[in-house]
């Protein structure tokens, strides 16, 4: 869905003076759907951004620089396109990535902010990614009640990526001197091997809190596609001093036609005194693909929580304490 | 003015594994103008956008499905660019619209943050559009003091758009779930004929508000096109309990040369005990096309209030209270 | 460093209705550096945006109006890349210049948010331009406490610059009626003579502020390229009522291979109540040329203050008052 088109490089009045060997492309995501969310017995109809797939616009490019070497930037935004907003927190800003990147034969050196490496498990562990009323990151607690902001992304960040061609193997490494604020103080590892049907992946993380106690994060994820059918399974474990969360998913994509059918299953359980409890996740989806592009998809989630458990396939403004979070909805995505 | 270049779709070594089929239109309008404006016998020189048409920066492109389906996004920020502005609010944001399409011969389905159906009539009924110190919707009270927040565009929309191809009939049909929100849950719609020379449409809308009285907007409008000059007409009525306000305006545009002359006079009354008044508009305008994407302009505009009324042909700052409200400014647009 | 590709204007589709001669070039730089940051004792590790040179993204064009006649737009967005940041105040917005442009024979007509014309003896007088630890700009205090906020740049500003062929002289005035408010209100120009080696300049600008004193500035900035190694100079003098800035740099670039080897030494004196003190400033760098897009570097400056003065090579969150701020650097530019 990164895929896209290249602005061309062109010469004109305006650029006579311009090297003009470089390129820009612009890419972006926008998903709406119509869903209709029921929390604690409060039902809502809203219209929702990334249900399928994280709404963005980016601008991205590569140079050769010559000797195997390149040089990349990478902007990428999110967008709350049903409010006309940019990122969540307002306008429009590269908070999905924003990264200067030097590659070469030894990999890539990345520089800014950029998903974290523990982030992965819950995503590609998953048919579903990271997105919808079923998936398996929906039960995963990203901080425990940690100052931690670093589950997903971090800020300040320099990455050592593994090149290509080590027969299947991959991995990555993250660290960032977060100006050393708690919270956003982090490093990162993952490793993984993926190659024909098979991808099995590791990854470890610890992030620098308020407390004494740092927030760490272990995950496991595989999938093997069969061709009939992809299996796929997590498992992620979040700790924090004395509270824990481990979190499991199993589910398969069926290609049928040119559409595929999802089935997911998820399971979490938290051991900590004010969020004590364990949730179960159902969920089904049926994604259609209209082209490379454009896909309309219709799905059907949801959690039952007990105890202090309070995970929703999607928010609604209304609580699910200890009670069940169901939805269903209908959309479209266009990426670009 | 929305008319712009394709970013051209090229494979290069970056886009090699992408399918490239689709592209981007990056488009925009940056007019800036000085306008020098007096409020209620307070003056400002100021530097404005927005005084011939709506400054903006966005996105957009199409997918052609196949079997007459198409695909289509539109991302569209509103600039303030006298302050090196985003959008008004802040940083930049697809404020203006921001929406996934599906299109064929059935019509559109467009979901996300777009203009409201009901918002038309005072802007196709006017030689100024929305736009500067003679626009007839400088006299519109856009929520008579309610919570409404839709007048012109809405959070969360629905919409359908009739097809092509009908004889000249056209319209659309919105409705906002707006997460049940009070001031955002909105419904509304529009007809309209347009044929030749002629253009004639109605519209009507009501939106939920934090009383038990809905806002509602019911407007028409039309023009005539007799070469040597062009008509224009509209009439809007907004109501939220016992509040009214009934606006219309008249206006004319006379092509000369490379340019267009421009005269309108509109008229509001309201009866609301806390804006209850009336008031008068007059202006002149002449805008000269030194191109199709660039024009310049200079205009004066005059509006005179009575009571509580307090509109403005521009705001400086000041009130204009029962007083009057004038201006000149002199401006250049650049479209892209 | 602000050439870059443009995005070629191309019919398909979707554009068969656009007149498509227009373009808009989509360009950028993405700059992170590795900045090992001591403020008074206190040192912190961190990722940083805007080292070598700012951070941006923009947005620009050209139309050709015949007759020697153009009309230009230019929208360009500062970045805090590290933070995934748009501007430093939250979203992206065209904080470092947003105008509209008439440009002919006669010269240009600029309108919007730009550069002061007061601006640049601190940055062309020097061969670190506006950025990095060693850059005279770094000495320069850009208000003296008043509420003057336009030592960069301002708001409502129209500008005229001179036309080229004037035999090597340059010049620029812009004044901004700041929609009258204390702390925008400003004029300033600048003039300068540029030929083979040689550049020389002066700049004097005046701002309104919230007291009866203006904010005033005066530069000069001078530079010669002997070719084995270009000298840089820079006189700049801030006054507001009774409190008064000295500054001045002088810095060397000297060629060596794909790269350059900067050297810079600075000294300010500041004559105020609350704020009496001076500084003196080292630094070195080198600047190594991957292409002509995508730079790496590396340096060490180095600021010593007396008395009150609190002047740093970079912000840590950290005070350096009467004390040493000092620091180093590695990082890569990529241009778009």
């Amino acid at each position: 869905m990164k895929k896209s088109i290249l602005a061309a490089a062109a010469l004109t009045a305006f650029a006579a003076a311009a090297s003009a060997q470089s390129s820009v492309t612009v890419f972006g995501i926008v998903d709406q759907s119509i869903n209709r969310i029921d929390n604690g017995g409060n039902t809502v109809t809203q219209v929702k951004s990334n249900q399928l797939a994280s709404n963005r616009l980016g601008f991205r490019g590569t140079e050769d620089l010559g000797g195997g070497l390149k040089a990349g930037f990478w902007l990428e935004a999110g967008m709350d396109n049903e409010n006309g907003g940019g990122a969540a927190s307002g306008g429009l800003a590269f908070n999905r990535r924003s990264t200067v990147s030097l590659l070469g034969a030894f990999g890539e050196i990345r520089i800014g902010h950029d998903y974290t490496p523990q982030f992965w498990a819950p995503v590609v562990g998953d048919v579903n990614g990271a997105n919808g009323l079923g998936a398996g990151l929906n039960l995963v607690d990203k901080n425990l009640g940690s100052s931690a902001n670093t589950f997903v992304r971090a800020n300040n960040q320099v990455e050592y990526f593994l090149p290509g061609g080590l027969g299947g193997l991959y991995g990555n490494f993250g660290i960032s001197a977060g100006q050393n604020e708690a919270g956003n103080k982090h490093w990162s590892g993952r490793l993984g091997y993926g190659a024909g049907p098979v991808d099995v992946s590791v990854d470890y993380g610890q992030t620098k809190t308020d407390t004494s106690d740092d927030f760490k994060v272990f995950g496991v994820a595989g999938s093997y596609n069969f061709g009939v059918a992809a299996l796929y399974g997590f498992y992620n474990q979040n700790k924090w001093g004395s509270a824990k969360q481990n979190s499991y998913g199993l589910s398969v994509g069926v290609p049928i036609g040119a559409g595929q059918f999802r089935a997911a299953y998820g399971h979490q359980t938290t051991s900590d005194s004010i969020r004590d409890g364990s949730s179960r996740l159902y969920s089904l989806e049926y994604v259609y693909s209209l082209s490379k592009m454009t896909s309309v998809y219709a799905s059907y989630g949801r959690i039952s929580n007990t105890d202090l458990s309070n995970f929703k396939v999607q928010g609604n403004g209304y609580d699910a304490t200890g009670d069940v979070s169901s939805g269903y909805n209908a959309g479209i995505k266009v990426s670009f």
